[in-house]
């Protein structure tokens, strides 16, 4: 919710509250910055109402804008809280790297021409992986005290003039996936050596790391409530 | 050009005209209604510049909006117009058959989840391929008086959830892709038999043909300037 300004969690709130016709707190398993995408977010709400689980997709999707859709619902426990059950998340950061940008693709892949070495972005990430203070790689704004988390895989998977960053953590911080993805850019185009990532990490400072690439390539792409769930996501990726 | 309006010969006129210094007309190869997106767009304007023909995308995509963009550029002989020199067009229109759409699609893609009988569909398309006064798919509001064209193939193309019509002729009517796809999505629901076609175009009435699709699912996908190139886009499709 930002006062003023239309957010995915108001929308929601406003149709979902519209629908079961009592207030309720709509719950999102976090924060996406203005023009990043969700194709998975998950949120939570305590509503009481008759409508069946395999109904409300149906029931939300036709009083929704068009920008906003519902592939799934369920009934959870009454602990069940889209953001303090979850257990880990996937981003998915787009780069174009098409001479001539895809343009139906324009609002979700960051355009960048010049040419990547992309067996370098990979020995980059891998010491990326693992737990680590990501101080480096946090928005110098973040308010949060402890920056330590875990990535379990970063994955690089090129579709035609695509290249796609899977990266899979316990929790980001403030803009670190588009900060790892601007990293990984820059060690692309030999800006660093891949193990250059190891000092960037022990500086703790901001201005060690990368640009922060643009928020429209980055999207949202999976939340995890169990670990089963998250390791079959990690192992898939052959890591 | 649109009176107060943006329009893509608007946006080009401005970008030409700054490059090369001097005032000049960009013809487009045809309009488009507000929400066709143009994958295949061609341009033509005389220009006295130095700039070789190759350097032109690079020149134009730094200083176009991100909505737009050139792919190609070439050196043409005088008489060459984008419209009047152009032998066929391919539209193609995009139907999200998902029960849920894709979000990413939402405004390339119209949103149909009925149901579709895809051999009907082909069945009814037979018998719009060829030349015909196609009054009952045209725009009421048209001011064209001649309203007979040819079409010369029409193929439906699924792609998983997606489902995309080509249709390609010698030229095409106001709002005649999106009645033509609008017709096809009603046989392809039951609401009338593909023979039925025959009469609604013996008819001559706007009325006795389907609704008209959605502007969001259509685009323009490729203009063609000579009889040979049009014909291997038409024999590739196995018609």
């Amino acid at each position: 919710m930002q006062p003023g300004l239309r957010t995915v969690q108001g929308v929601f709130t406003d149709v979902l509250s519209n629908v079961v016709k009592h207030p309720l707190h709509v719950e999102g398993s976090g924060r996406t910055d203005a023009g990043v995408h969700a194709i998975g977010q998950v949120i939570s709400a305590k509503v009481h109402c008759s409508i069946p689980a395999e109904k409300w997709p149906i029931a939300l999707n036709t009083r929704l804008p068009n920008d906003l859709c519902v592939r799934e619902a369920e009934m959870m426990p009454d602990d069940f809280h889209a953001r303090f059950s979850a257990v880990g998340k996937t981003y998915r950061y787009t780069v174009d790297r098409g001479k001539v940008p895809d343009i139906f693709l324009h609002r979700y892949a960051f355009h960048h021409p010049r040419r990547l070495n992309l067996p370098l972005m990979y020995e980059a990430s891998q010491y990326l992986i693992g737990t680590h203070d990501f101080t480096s790689f946090c928005g110098a704004s973040s308010p949060v005290d402890d920056k330590v988390r875990t990535i379990y895989s970063i994955t690089l998977i090129e579709e035609g003039q695509l290249l796609h960053l899977y990266c899979t953590g316990n929790g980001f911080l403030y803009n670190m996936v588009r900060i790892l993805a601007g990293t990984l850019l820059q060690v692309g185009v030999g800006r660093w050596k891949p193990e250059h990532i190891v000092e960037m990490l022990r500086q703790k400072n901001r201005t060690k790391a990368g640009i922060t690439a643009p928020a429209h390539g980055l999207s949202l792409w999976q939340v995890y409530y169990d670990r089963q769930q998250l390791d079959r996501f990690v192992s898939s990726f052959g890591m």
